[in-house]
């Protein structure tokens, strides 16, 4: 998917919501247990409540990786139903994976050719040649993690790297690697103040951004500092839609948790429009 | 399994050689492409012709997750394998997993508990809390990315946070971490010079060292700088090795080349024992 036809979509939609599928057999309501495939039964009803209000969805691969065989084919069968009904929404493979060469183009013929993913989060610790495989596929993004919305971000991503912090230097770094168009950043929500300096790095990127609701960040403070001429935005929220109800209504309640972020969300997308 | 039985091992095979399952449909002779699953076929081979020379078997995720199910499920079967035949071999994940709380207990669910790993590399970008949770499991062990092997390695993790270099920092932090004992970390040997400055701030953790062999680096240069009374060294070598013969004979070729390394390891072990 081209990021002009995802603009395109946001446009449509009124909406740059991103949705977590961080599925949990222990969170999912109970009478879903007696399906064979829980985890999918429970996706493809948030998918069916949901579609119209999201331009993404985002499973988060730990999730499915920890039950093994069962866990990965429940993620094939998720992007097989999306790939079919829903092409148009965009697809991110949460796998936040790094390694060299090779191996880089072992995860990505994985979650772009296997999996059918638009796109993954990638780990920028082990630099340019565990980066560039992943962006040379076309149509396809790589979204690489610049600032974390969790505590450890502080360990190392803030620290001064020579002249300026390491999540500056991956930025910066990062848009002279080959088909650098191809990327996208992950910056959380919780560090509002830190997204106007991330704009100025990179104002045409879009950004992938968690940690609005549940993780405390607030959707306009993220719009304010970080909106640009084509949105470049992707809000993510996963537990506080998908888990918004836990009884037989479960969808029924992640519409209505989405709703309400979308329509948030109207306003600022009418600005750019 | 603790590092004193994993020292044990070192000590009764002289070696401290940890082979990589980088196992590739491409790259295995033809004549495995006719069984119903190939790659743990020829992982078996290995296994069977080269237990006795080795202390570690490094499976590298990517290459099973880039087939899919079909990848997954021969990663269980080799680890099934492995567990049942060879419980005194210390497993490696090599992963490179990173993420935050509970999506890294999911993780570590996933190969601690169900496939049964000793071990998992770990990326450091994401700080304390991706890495914690991992640390929790007894007798398990997190081998975080320090200075890899790679080109990219120059990117950030040779550049000076503050004071020091990111991967020193990575270092001196991380032995900060709660249950820090259960770390490990990788450090490249294209590097040798660096390894000396590894060892002062991490004088008694394992080191996991790649790129011996096929990447260039010096068995004797890494020993000089980096081995501690427990050897403290796991050095691996994947293609070198798996694919040192694609013939029929392919195991006897993949023993050859390990017998090469583990007698010159033989030497280094008898120095500390």
């Amino acid at each position: 998917m081209t990021t002009q036809f995802l603009f395109e979509q946001i446009k449509q939609k009124k909406s740059f919501l991103c949705i977590g599928l961080d599925t949990d057999m222990e969170k999912i309501p109970s009478h879903l247990l007696d399906h064979e495939d829980p985890i999918f039964e429970f996706n493809k009803a948030i998918i069916d409540a949901t579609h119209d209000l999201c331009v993404a969805y985002k499973p988060n691969i730990a999730f499915y990786e920890a039950y093994g065989l069962k866990g990965w084919k429940s993620l094939e069968r998720t992007m097989a139903y999306l790939n079919e009904h829903h092409p148009e929404i965009f697809t991110i493979a949460d796998a936040k994976r790094g390694d060299i060469g090779n191996t880089a183009s072992r995860y990505a013929k994985a979650f772009f050719d296997t999996l059918n993913f638009d796109s993954i989060t990638v780990a920028p610790y082990m630099g340019r040649d565990s980066v560039e495989p992943f962006l040379e596929f076309e149509d396809k993004h790589t979204i690489l993690l610049a600032l974390t919305s969790n505590k450890g971000a502080f360990d190392f991503q803030t620290k001064k790297l020579g002249n300026q912090e390491l999540y500056k230097e991956v930025l910066q770094v990062s848009t002279k690697y080959k088909n650098s168009g191809n990327l996208m950043y992950v910056v959380g929500a919780t560090k509002a103040s830190y997204l106007e300096e991330v704009r100025k790095l990179v104002p045409n990127h879009f950004l992938l951004v968690p940690g609005v609701g549940a993780q405390g960040g607030s959707l306009e403070e993220v719009c304010s500092h970080a909106m640009n001429d084509k949105v470049g935005l992707l809000v993510n929220s996963s537990r506080g839609i998908i888990y918004a109800s836990r009884g037989e209504n479960f969808a029924l309640g992640a519409r209505e948790a989405a709703q309400l972020l979308q329509r948030e969300m109207l306003k600022y997308v009418e600005k750019v429009i």
